[in-house]
């Protein structure tokens, strides 16, 4: 079988140890299989490879039918977040253990790497937040979240009030360490460590996670993705938002953040075969029980 | 402003002192202000108001224009469900404490629902759940879920074994006291209880809570409605699944339920003014913070 | 240097394969050491091991100067319970995955137990619970427990409500699927489940752990050993309560269960280098992250 | 009956509205009752009382028989630590809505300390815990806590590691937002958010929670409180430890915070009748229950 010469664009794990060497060997393994490699511009010049073309994440969402990222989860959200505009499909190359959105080991990537380009592979689409800062009726910060976008109390400054509106609706007001609100993708990061539920990744949903509630009544709520929820800081002090952990703002009392699912969405493709629910149970040890004494034997 | 005459069914909690007379008194409004009151037949019989039809379930889907329910939650649930194929809109009103789903007050019953009929509400639809136990190849029983459908152990058989696929993929072998799947309506009930998440009526999803998992990774999972659970008896004995507390099966080794949402969903109407959040607050005193010493002082 | 001859009474869990042939090399292991070995009747009856003499409980109290119990954690909760008011030390084989009391692996057995009996042993004691079920007045049935004494529902059933008082003072009234009252042994077992904390086994605490209740704030709460406790059936039917999962008695509406720390204590005996917190950190896992996305990458 | 004089030393909230008109009325009732009236230092600069002796807190654990604190459980927090070498009883007066530690209502004062001098009170002894914070072998900060001693990261800095041994035993590195070391007083404060147990206050027990925990199967584990627990900061940057939130410092990597339970323990008395459960029970709305839909109907 013939496979279609394709352009693919490569992205790497900054500073990590054995990257460069991986790259290569892939770069080099997809030259010679017939396809236009592309290489994002900061890796590029990172890896100091110079064989290739070196592109910026725009002239990947132009030219490229598939960007490979080798990394880990960490690198996957933030280059998903640059080329979520672009629609290029996103496939995750882990050079450690696996990650939720990196799943194909680097010792097998080029054998996997070469039957998804014959087209076998599992497509899946994910969603991503928005959400602008209003001060003083002012947009003064805006950002992308592909995991979540969190609001939260600094380590002195004992907690956080703040008011919850969804779709103009007053919800709560919250006191707590800070409120999580989440994508399905998000929902195996920080949200679970919250205390949050997992939101399968095809669920039209955005989760909120308060994180250390006052109320011992406070749950994660599950809103449908159409929702518009605002959030004031209503009091505390040395307050910050952040997305993915990647971009922040500090946040004054009164101030606002609207969160809105994207207009963006990403598309991963996954190895033939891949499971949601496969990785859910490798990465969560759902197999391995505490062998509780008295119950399991 | 002239309402038009309707034709109201009128359901009511059997047994419950006082239901009898706010039914009558709500009758003979109904009839005062020209509309045609129907009684579902086994409350009729009960409250021996002879003076109205007395028509079945699916009379009532027939011809009634709305459905106007005095008891509690568990009230609702069970007309709810015997409704469901009809499309009738269901009006509640609390004897006691407002519920969840049953919204208007006994006391200001007649006003609301004079506004109620001349158009002035909130209208709102929520899902249900359906499933068939199969048993070597044959269903042997099938039941509808408002609230949940829960498997379980009985208190003396130590716990449960499930082996749960969803859409055909293998998700994980349970050792639990047994598993909720819950629809959004079910999120503030028993589902609540054994730690899972709030679900806003209008998220398509489905959720999936744990009771007392053996590993301690489990977690409550959201799945999209369109989901396809198939729970199987892996071991455990002395085991049954319920359909809102309301019905029942025992299960033996091996057999499955197959559960997806309903074909059918329920309208409620609601008060003017009406809102989700209102309801949550009050119900879960998200309001009356524990007063955390040292931190609100 | 020579170890002075002990008498050692062996104990195995029964219908187990592999354990006959076990606990024959165990025997004649010893005896060639010249240690007497006892079997316990019960064991010796399944085993058909003729060439040791077999003894009763209060015999392995007269006559033992340890009891090594082959089996998992199960079969010691078993006969701990029995042997408790004897104070033999306990040392635990496991034939299969280590569990938290039987922790030597069958397969080094020889060498531990060699070294444990010069001498070279961690010892540690663990409190027990008994209690009494007391109906109009007459005490109607008692137990002892080494995990935990649970109050609970059946299957069908709905919830029980329980008023609990402790040390005479009115706790609460507790709606749920039931209620566990655990001592630190316990807490690693159907506790943990449940949601409640660990406790260190020379904490003199025990704990408190509702079963799914529907209070939201209601939480486990860890008490002084020298509480007694009193839990009496408010409301809800076919509830009944059990000791470590192993006997049961059938309750009524009004019974009381008062719980108290038993007077007896049981003492394990480790292998050298033994710790509580490797037994926590291996069952547990609390090593192996999820490896959430975006927090570790 | 005649009350025997007595020395009482007041202490206030500062800065907060109505308390030194309570203060003044107070000490005018105490003075007239022939006690001798004291103002701890601060509370009397703030206050311009200037009919009393003002004193220190050494001097008051010198020469009075029981403190009385007007303000609120924070109040009572920060000078309980200054208090507990010297053994002076503690009285608190709550302002607002009653504490887990301050329980006389403002609007009842009068009466019941005149009860409660006459000898008519609930005596109840709580521990604290003490920390020395050591870097590169040299101790740089200590501290004294009442609720809770904490050690977490900033909002921007992702998550600390953290390394922890209990009594010269390994028991793990935890990855997370923080951990809270907590006494059974600081077990209905912050640690009650994070998802701890509650500990009953003769309890002799720390309990430390891990917030946000990336190990799912990471739970609360409650110690005797003859514990040494060493927390080394293993990774993570902008970490600080707090204590009762009340002082802070610094911490960086390798720095290793030393917790035991205080040499010092505090006496508080409570009005006749008092009872730790009702305090629960009305602070963790107990008796309010959400209703759950099909439950409870």
């Amino acid at each position: 079988m013939t496979v279609q010469a394709k352009t693919i664009a490569l992205v790497g794990k900054l500073n990590a140890t054995g990257v460069t060497e991986s790259m290569a060997e892939l770069a080099n393994f997809l030259d010679q299989a017939g396809h236009t490699v592309l290489f994002e511009a900061e890796t590029a010049q990172h890896m100091q490879l110079q064989a290739y073309a070196c592109v910026t994440a725009p002239e990947i969402g132009k030219y490229a039918d598939a960007a490979i990222v080798v990394g880990g989860d960490g690198t996957m959200l933030g280059i998903a977040r640059q080329l979520a505009p672009y629609k290029v499909p996103l496939i995750g190359i882990n050079q450690g253990r696996l990650g939720f959105i990196t799943d194909i080991p680097l010792d097998r990537m080029l054998p996997v790497i070469a039957e998804m380009l014959e087209g076998k592979y599992v497509s899946e689409q994910r969603s991503l937040l928005q959400a602008i800062v209003v001060r003083d009726g002012n947009q003064i910060f805006s950002g992308m979240a592909f995991n979540d976008i969190v609001v939260s109390r600094g380590a002195g400054s004992g907690m956080v009030e703040l008011r919850v509106d969804v779709d103009a609706h007053f919800m709560y007001n919250q006191r707590s360490d800070g409120l999580i609100v989440s994508t399905p993708t998000g929902s195996t990061a920080y949200a679970l460590s919250a205390g949050g539920p997992l939101l399968h990744p095809s669920l039209r949903g955005i989760v909120m996670v308060p994180i250390a509630p006052h109320a011992l009544s406070n749950r994660p709520i599950v809103l449908p993705d159409s929702s518009e929820i605002v959030i004031e800081i209503a009091a505390g002090r040395d307050i910050s938002v952040n997305f993915d952990m990647q971009s922040f703002a500090s946040l004054l009392h009164r101030d606002r953040i609207i969160v809105k699912r994207s207009a963006h969405t990403v598309t991963f493709l996954h190895p033939r075969g891949w499971n949601y629910y496969d990785t859910l149970r490798e990465k969560l040890h759902w197999n391995e029980y505490p062998s509780v004494a008295g119950a399991l034997n």
